[in-house]
């Protein structure tokens, strides 16, 4: 056993000109859970963005380097490079530079096992994509940086959750990518998300791929070939999984406590429906260390206005901590 | 002018192990909008389900054959041949010829000027498919029939409708599907929806394609090659169209009469956001006819019990009506 049980969390700065760091600020002033958390940002644009931020300000109690004891934030600067005037003047190579430098330092020191969870901050992905061709997405990244090359893409909220089999891929390659074995994956972690948070046996209803399931072969035949053998092969494990559903039916029609989860083939099929519900937590699944991160974009347009919603980064810092009290998560 | 302006209306009988027929039955006998309604169906399943129907039994007040005076309901038989010895025992095969001779016989009579519109009652693609091999849907089906190549499948509901790009197609094969030709017609004819429908400058909001609308063109390209340039053309022509709008955003943060439709790349992306908002009504097009139908499907399980909503067919009827009468929705 560790001497000091209490999770050690990293939280990265995303798009400092979106709306990432500054509800991360807010929602660590605001009684987090117990927790050692390092923020990962430039300390000259922490301070400035607490000096702007709407009353009421957050309570940090604390932002210096270095660790420090439970219930206070640790700042590890980053991107100490980058020279900052003004925070509304960031262009977006430089705010994409400190967005990198954040989520790079993460990783690696939670590889070294000193995080045992990563929230991250919400990013632009074509900005990241200028400086680093390629990249398509933080679960893509945080996979393949710490050497997971299989991570599921889950979303949280109490009643209800999500997983997509595809992630950040253009819709013409979707149909290509579904097999068994992805599929089966994401059923599964799944299912282990929501045993971490306390439901041993969860009922799981599983999206088609096609227009109304493929209408008995007419309009598609993955539903036959690929999504029944995996949900088929489940049940004989004695799963409760169900489908694959027409998802407009499944999506529209869901009773409260009919399923526990929810895996959709795909990223608009899933978010159009999850997002509806209110805010969630995307956590990827696989990884050597427990990730979450709030379910939306960096807002650009909402920056600095007071306006946007903390709800789903407080949800995400909670559940990472609950994530890693619970030992789930991990790979 | 004709010497009686009030609309014809044809009624269709769906698979009668279905829903449709009973909701036709019950939205007929509670005061539908002035109308000469003629039900195309086997009379002896007519009767056997007015009797069969929950109390309070539906006011229709005269089933007969022929065209009788507004106010009441026309039955043309069809199916002769079949024999029906108990609605409860049909037999797929048995269900899908009613649904198909009624289709037909209706589509026949309102290509001959008989009908002004006709409303469909849900059917069983599958099980018509196996008496017609290709046949993936009623709207692509009354479009060939009629002679029209480029319906557009339509969904209206008072505050926001909606309209898809693509309809009846396996998704590895949307993305292939979608031009500029195909995105302004379906862009067009919604506008011409609304316009009809008394919005003279509709405010229309356009679906991305890819996640995160491609992403600058990291997760696809058509956003930039095929629907930017076709929105552009509209805008260019003065009016209101707005995309590409990365659909799990759009379709989850849109607000009461920020727009007046939404054009969908594909028939899960728009249906999963369209049917949540409750009843609706499909509406084809570009045919020589009106036609409107229930946004539901035949809903077998809940046929005979009287839970099913009635609500979606009444609207259907009523936007038919309201249609042939302001012009609209014709080729």
């Amino acid at each position: 056993m560790s001497p000091d049980p209490t999770p050690h969390i990293a939280i990265t700065a995303g798009d400092p000109r979106g709306v990432g760091l500054e509800l991360m600020l807010q929602a660590l002033g605001k009684n987090p859970p117990p927790a050692h958390y390092t923020l990962i940002a430039p300390p000259q644009l922490v301070e400035s963005m607490i000096e702007k931020l709407p009353h009421p300000k957050p309570k940090i109690k604390s932002i210096r380097k270095g660790d420090v004891p439970n219930g206070t934030v640790s700042l590890l600067p980053c991107a100490g490079e980058v020279e900052l005037e003004d925070v509304g003047k960031l262009d977006q190579e430089t705010s994409a530079r400190i967005a990198l430098a954040s989520l790079d330092r993460a990783i690696e020191l939670a590889v070294e096992g000193r995080f045992s969870a990563i929230v991250t901050a919400p990013l632009s992905k074509s900005a990241i994509n200028r400086l680093l061709p390629g990249f398509v997405g933080q679960t893509e990244y945080l996979a393949e940086r710490s050497g997971a090359d299989e991570p599921t893409m889950l979303f949280w909220r109490p009643q209800l959750s999500l997983a997509l089999v595809t992630r950040h891929l253009p819709l013409s390659r979707v149909a290509d990518a579904l097999t068994v074995d992805t599929i089966t994956r994401t059923i599964l972690a799944l299912t282990e998300l929501l045993q971490a948070m306390g439901e041993p046996s969860p009922r799981i209803a599983v999206c088609a791929l096609n227009p109304h399931a493929g209408e008995d072969g007419i309009l598609g035949d993955e539903e036959g070939e690929i999504i029944s053998p995996a949900i088929e092969a489940l049940q004989r494990r004695g799963m409760e999984v169900t489908g694959p559903l027409p998802a407009d039916s499944l999506l529209t029609r869901i009773k409260p406590g009919e399923y526990h989860g929810v895996t959709a083939m795909y990223h608009d099929q899933g978010l159009i429906f999850f997002k509806s519900l209110g805010p969630g937590v995307n956590v990827t699944w696989g990884l050597p260390f427990v990730r979450t991160s709030p379910d939306h974009g960096p807002a650009f347009d909402l920056a600095g206005s007071g306006d946007a919603d903390v709800e789903s980064t407080k949800m995400a810092i909670k559940l990472a901590v609950d994530l890693v009290k619970g030992g789930g998560g991990k790979r």
